[in-house]
């Protein structure tokens, strides 16, 4: 029986479903379950261990949708492999070997390039490497300077950021700068609470860092503050603009008792403002860093929805006292991002681009949103739930379905349909949950995509 | 009395003048020696706590380099900073704003672009650009299969590396594989061994991670066996193509003794091949990773001083078992080297165009080093110990001077010279060492740098 040795503590902050996820997940990796093997049934378990059938089903929905559990029709629960093997990050969905035949890709690898400034972007990438000087030096170790200058403009204008070039660091992606960040913390980072699933390539980080992690769990507004007191956390990594539990915006109430938090116990935010400026449907809530007066947030911001997914540049602003310690110790730290792409983008914000393409991309999503989910409600009318994550560019689709949102994934993609398998909020053993991003597909494709998708939900209802 | 109740010991592997130099280093930055102290005399120091006057001569010159300590003539050492404030790395001496006037740069923030591939290099971007489907979508994350393909290649050609395309991991610059590395190892990697003083930013990365890093000493011929043996180290962190120690490759016999140590221990060897193909005086040896059978060495490569600095390309080949573990984790990792400038570097390197430039380079540098050394000694004569370290592209100079190598370089700039203060071997008191790098500086401009530092160093004796 191999829950027997599983003791869950109904006393942890770890909420029950992910303790036991996190148990069977090491039993597997350990190989004390084997690849083939079947699990016991979600009442067995339940009874077993004296909790509800809903924890279990949670814990197994969590596995199946990372692959380390597959669920056969009229069969249970196997264990199908020792590995994670789902993609982390909608954004992240990246084999080397493309299946071929994706007619309707659903995928987040791909951003709507329609009025695209790519024409643009290869003006002023041509206009920096024409200059010898530029090419032929190293770059700022903290970024450029004439871009931090435009970042700090961009940060205050558009998100409400307080940002100045000098507590602006650069660097190729959330990941550089949050082990940066984490080394400037060193132990000041001793627990880490992140609002769960959160955004697995920042909770790699951490893990790598050897942080203690804290999931944390949430009400409708997001992670609550009696959480954050209980959870003895030193710092709490977030991303208000789009909420893990209801993808939307976390209130301005909220956000300022989390402030009250981090001042009364000396905690530190980590603010991932991931697409904070791309909502359509409202006016984007201004970042949470700027309502932040004594120097408790750390805010990232990033740009592969908005430029182009294959430039890599972010960035971070450090309250005053992590900034007059990266003043001594920046320059043992090379900078990531490539100088002519940090130029050239440097520029194009100059000449006014960026917020030309902001407008131009919040109304094609609001159009293909908008398309999307009329589609939806066409082709599942009632049969399904329908969540819009706005700045995640995605909808997710929960619907009643006889296998696990990866097995679905994996037999869409074989009629030649790309969804992401996913944890909604409304899965369960007869549901399944998929996320569509409405980035890269076209609109003429869609309600191919969504009719085919029907009809896969249909096969394997 | 600060020396009081530093107490240092004979029996441990760190050095006794390094134990010092930490000792008063800590003390510093914990404020029990203030800025604009005068600290006790050197002869006072060795009697107090009995040990050589050259092993408080080391620990002050190297107090003096990091900015912490300054030497004034005819009256001591003072407190100059409590933050290390010298440029850690020959690559990096980067400040935001360059001080006017400068006529002679032997600084390494350039490289010579004379015969460089600049239009090239252009041509390849460009094509890469005009390809919508590259720059609309997300890169791999473990790098360009095409790249990771020709690194291959070029690693097994040129380096002798025993590299697969699929054991490659690319990254933006040397920090972030580090870090990656650190991660996968996690805690395999409790302490790791450096050749002191090493690449100021690997050790960044390793302190940021909080390991327990050991500063190894050395003979002629680089770190021994003996102290790696007796340091207890998990992880060593070396450049065999460039010993601190000499400057020059290690020789087979101790690579194979340092391989034996790795497989009696279960030890990991970390080869940082900095420039490695870069020499030319003597055919460059082939990489140490060549020569173990046993999975124990990581390989570094990097291509900055062989392409364009600005660009940000490294790579690292993993054993089997660590690819192994990424194989798993990799997906959780973003690239960060620019996509754009990766398949653009692919394609350079397909063409055969990286092995054309480095025959150029070498051609180029062993000119520029030949004639450098030959001005040194027309203007130095016998006064001067120079020694040239071919693949980190520069020449130490050690001369007699009354100040401190960083007041001599203080001194140079103000009279339009650049060069680096560094400790090379013969310095103490008496005498300076600066670095000077022959990478960027012209031909032309030679003859007048050295002759104007000749000029200072006399001003200065």
């Amino acid at each position: 029986m191999i829950y027997e040795p599983i003791s869950l503590d109904s006393a942890s902050r770890v909420p029950m479903y992910r303790q036991l996820y996190e148990s069977i997940r090491d039993r597997i990796g350990a190989g004390a379950l084997e690849v083939g093997e079947k699990m016991p049934s979600i009442r067995c378990i339940a009874e077993e261990l004296g909790v509800s059938r809903t924890t279990v089903e949670q814990a197994y929905q969590q596995l199946c949708v990372e692959g380390y559990l597959v669920s056969r029709p009229q069969s249970g629960y196997y264990v199908e492999a020792a590995v994670r093997s789902e993609p982390p990050h909608p954004d992240e969905d990246r084999e080397e070997k493309e299946p071929p035949g994706v007619r309707y890709d659903f995928g987040s690898r791909y951003v709507d390039m329609r009025g695209s400034d790519i024409e643009l972007w290869r003006k002023y990438v041509r206009s920096v490497l024409s200059r010898e000087d530029i090419v032929s030096s190293y770059g700022h170790y903290q970024g450029e300077p004439a871009l931090r200058r435009e970042l700090a403009r961009y940060g205050m204008l558009l998100r409400g950021v307080n940002a100045a070039a000098d507590r602006i660091v650069v660097g190729a992606g959330v990941q550089p700068l949050l082990s940066l960040l984490c080394g400037l913390l060193g132990e000041r980072a001793g627990r880490v609470g992140i609002e769960y699933p959160g955004f697995a390539q920042a909770e790699r980080v951490f893990r790598d860092f050897r942080l203690n992690i804290a999931p944390l769990g949430h009400d409708k507004y997001g992670v609550t503050a009696a959480e954050l007191y209980a959870s003895h956390i030193d710092v709490l990594y977030l991303n208000p603009a789009n909420t893990e539990s209801m993808g939307r915006p976390m209130p301005v109430s909220r956000r300022a008792e989390i402030l009250e938090w981090a001042e009364r116990t000396g905690g530190l935010v980590i603010e991932d403002d991931y697409n904070g400026a791309l909502r359509f449907k409202s006016r984007p809530v201004p970042a949470m860093q700027g309502m932040d007066g004594g120097g408790r947030v750390v805010y990232l911001g990033s740009f592969s929805k908005l430029l182009m997914p294959s430039v890599r540049i972010s960035y971070m602003v450090l309250p005053e006292e992590l900034a007059a310690l990266y003043g001594q110790r920046g320059a043992y730290y090379n900078q990531t991002s490539s100088k002519v792409e940090q130029l050239a983008f440097a520029e194009y914000m100059r000449d006014g681009h960026i917020e030309k393409r902001l407008r131009r991309l919040r109304k094609v999503y609001a159009e293909k949103s908008g398309l999307l989910m009329t589609l939806l409600a066409e082709y599942f009318g009632k049969k399904a739930k329908v969540r819009l994550a706005e700045t995640a560019l995605c909808v997710d689709v929960t619907f009643p379905c006889a296998v696990s949102a990866q097995e679905l994934a994996r037999n869409a993609m074989k009629a030649g349909l790309r969804v992401i398998p996913t944890v909604g909020g409304e899965e369960n053993e007869k549901n399944a949950c998929v996320r569509l991003s409405f980035a890269g597909i076209a609109e003429e494709d869609m309600r191919g995509g969504v009719a085919l998708l029907h009809q896969i939900a249909e096969e394997n209802r």
